[in-house]
């Protein structure tokens, strides 16, 4: 009565929306793995995990995503019953302040703690970019001092070799948005009436990476032609003002003093210069103090991350070995976890400063990274052992050999298709099995089963002689009592463990 | 520069909307350990990983929801930038059915996956009631033979066991549409032009549990108003055809043969009747054939399932023991997973009938019976060692400290707060510290460390004498050379071990 044949007529198609993708059992496992990894350095550092949901109020989460060039700006929002608007959110760091202001006066501060997460922009998917992926947080909330983001950058290098990124092949960049504000003084960007500008040449520095400092002499100045021929107006600054944030951005010498005094000089007089400075000093002697001094942590200023809500030290993960680009040129693999010190974020809710540091792992990024580092374990998990079905009327005896071997704790399956040795043999090499247990009459009237190797039956054919041939076959099909079965397969997947 | 002191006239409130919450450490860690003992059973069953995304196209998520009474019908939807709607997925397998088959061709069959992931309804919440709830689902698609449905309770059974329901606190409970719809048809509501009616009748025995046999009578009949006042309207049917319905939900006898003659009559003629009532006997032989016939896993025609997408076999896992309810009357626990055969759901996108079982857990749901058992360790995870700050210009210093716990896998942190003494020590307590690291300026120039043992410092007090007092003391803070406070700190810390 139910209707399962009628459908045919009006067919849906099976498709996801652009920019989100299914995962199978390799890249969850792996994913897992890497997780692991990542929660059990942060714990290590003290860090304590919480969640928050996926939903909150639009206005809860503000608006600070960079390239705003859709018309709902980045997010997918909706309305709920009552006409509020509600999103999905767009990091872990928004509703994190959310969060934190919600139940600011329990929590013991400082306030380290961790999450990991889906996120979700609604922005233009392409190649390797996903309108929803993962994040892994850590944050500080309520330690002004510069130490907590001096730890946050030594976890950083930290969780990087935990998951397996060998020393040397990355850098945790350090650099700090007050000596940018005091750069931006300098050039006479202060004041509000200002604020859009600097945001256009926040940006622009941002795309350091991408497009060169020649793209972002052109951004800074004029104005940019990408090799699409899309233009993205430029910022409209002097040569002068353009030659000072360059100086900025290029203002990394061999070593942190070096660095330090080029970006005083940069500042000029600029208190908030000045201030920061001084801060990425302090930063620079505990990360020395730590022993991250080794180039593991450096301070430089040509990262400024894109985020609107950094007010102080900003800090990058960058990955220092070369992969091929689409034209098969070398290019550096790049970011793979930032972050920064926000002390915004929860004064919005609570209507008094709040300092908070804290940084996100971009996870299917850096899982990427390991799969090119050839870290990631290809190798699926063990293949179930498949008890195959000679008889269907038997189906309820074979069912009870099954349940004794998942009793004895080994996986395994009943075959649950159509019959014909062929297809279970097929199905068994498709699930990577290595051993299936055969019952025919035969055997059925012995009280006996046949228990077959896969591993070693695959290799009967390479044998050099009848002899070798003959004693193999023995080893790779072989009849056992019922009541040893256990035993048997045990037996057979032991030959092949490891 | 940055605006962090100018948000205080215009503050956003902290707060969530209705149906959503934060999740705390505990609550994360004891999820965490749950659903590895899930998955592990899962995989002993040869089940394996495969994930879909939070959005989907709403026409492939189809209208299955019972309880559509709001006007998106229980569902968040929303357009996207082509004005194709897409909606977050409001279960497990919907998703899976579109996924399936998306990769049809590709995959080995029968198709054992399972996942486990947040979904979302856009219902009332309520008390315990949530608009984001995890699920952790098993599927088989491919499988006609109703041994995967049986396979399936099982897997039930096992499952809850692993998770630390003792046997003989649950039941999972083996139904079969097929003879319900043998009843409906036996009471003239076959045919199309019945359908309304059908599910009308189907949302009144799902209703079982909650309302009583009573209640049922009445949704079958005139209709019902609860104690709140709301009136739902009942399907209007005879009182022969309501005796007929209550006689099948009532047809559950001490043994599974009692049973299925009892189903065979309340069927009469009905051929889909028959051969519902033929599965459940066969179901019944693998059962007692894998040894669950010893009251894991029962026939019991009380239980429907309020999709309306199962097509032949469903079941349902239920906790027996009693909690109290919210006026202290003892009620039973209730159901915390269940599922069914739903041969349409992939038939939807392929136009050829596929046949799928699988079922959900309700995780949170799960986790609530846990804990009533008592079966959640409350403890949370060891708290950090925190190195205290005495001189603020010593701070690298102490840095140092963190470090060299940190690289011999102490769990340990820089205290990052304000200043003096009693904040930090107030801090430690808080985070659950069995130990301190103390250097002030006399220890620093004899580059030594104070270790303090919280735990026995706070039994000081119960010193029964100054000699005892004193013995203790020296135990519970002690100085050692700065080089050898990795070996002190492993000493205090493994005193309370365990």
């Amino acid at each position: 009565m139910a209707d399962t044949d009628d459908t045919s007529a009006a067919r849906v198609k099976a498709r996801l929306p652009r920019g989100f993708a299914d995962r199978g059992p390799a890249e969850i496992a792996a994913t897992e793995r890497m997780l692991a990894a990542i929660r059990d350095t942060f714990e290590l550092y003290g860090f304590e995990a919480v969640e928050t949901p996926f939903v909150e109020y639009t206005e809860a989460l503000g608006k600070f995503l960079p390239d705003q060039d859709r018309p709902n700006e980045g997010v997918f929002s909706f309305q709920d019953d009552d006409d509020q608007w509600l999103s999905l959110r767009y990091d872990l760091t928004a509703p994190l302040a959310r969060s934190v202001a919600e139940r600011f006066d329990s929590l013991p501060k400082p306030y380290r703690s961790y999450r990991c997460g889906w996120v979700f922009r609604n922005e233009k998917p392409g190649p390797g970019r996903f309108r929803q992926f993962m994040q892994f947080d850590a944050d500080t909330v309520g330690a002004p001092s510069v130490a907590a983001d001096a730890e946050a950058a030594m976890l950083m290098a930290d969780t990087l070799e935990k998951v397996g990124i060998p020393r040397g092949q990355y850098v945790v960049k350090v650099n700090n948005r007050k000596v940018l504000d005091g750069v931006l003084e300098a050039i006479g960007l202060a004041g509000d009436e200002n604020a859009g500008k600097r945001l256009i040449v926040l940006r622009a520095i941002d795309k350091l990476d991408k497009v060169g400092p020649e793209g972002v002499r052109d951004l800074l100045g004029p104005g940019r032609m990408d090799p699409s021929g899309d233009f993205t107006k430029g910022a409209g600054l002097s040569a002068d003002a353009i030659a000072r944030v360059l100086a900025f951005t290029d203002a990394k010498r061999d070593d942190a003093a070096g660095t330090l005094s080029a970006l005083a000089e940069v500042v000029g007089g600029s208190a908030r210069g000045v201030e920061g400075v001084s801060e990425l000093d302090q930063i620079s002697v505990l990360i020395r103090a730590g022993g991250y001094d080794d180039g593991r942590v450096v301070i430089d200023p040509s990262v400024v991350r894109g985020l609107e809500y950094y007010t102080g030290p900003v800090y990058e993960a960058e990955l220092t070995f070369e992969v091929k680009d689409e034209d098969g040129k070398p290019v550096r693999f790049g970011s793979v976890a930032g972050g920064g010190r926000y002390d915004g974020l929860v004064a919005r809710f609570r209507g008094e400063p709040v300092p908070a540091t804290g940084f996100s792992i971009g996870v299917s990024r850096l899982l990427a990274a390991l799969t090119v580092l050839g870290k990631i374990e290809d190798k699926a998990g063990l293949g179930p052992v498949v008890v195959l079905v000679m008889d269907r009327d038997q189906i309820a005896h074979y069912q009870g050999l099954v349940a004794q071997l998942r009793r004895a704790g080994i996986r395994s399956e009943l075959y649950l298709g159509g019959a014909g040795m062929k297809p279970q043999m097929k199905y068994a090499d498709r699930r990577g099995s290595n051993c299936v247990v055969i019952q025919g009459s035969n055997e059925r009237e012995k009280g006996a089963v046949q228990v077959k190797d896969l591993v070693l039956g695959a290799k009967l054919s390479g044998a050099p002689d009848r002899e070798t041939y003959l004693a193999m076959q023995a080893e790779a099909q072989f009849e056992v009592p019922e009541a040893e079965l256990v035993e048997a397969v045990r037996k057979v997947l032991a030959r092949h463990a490891g």
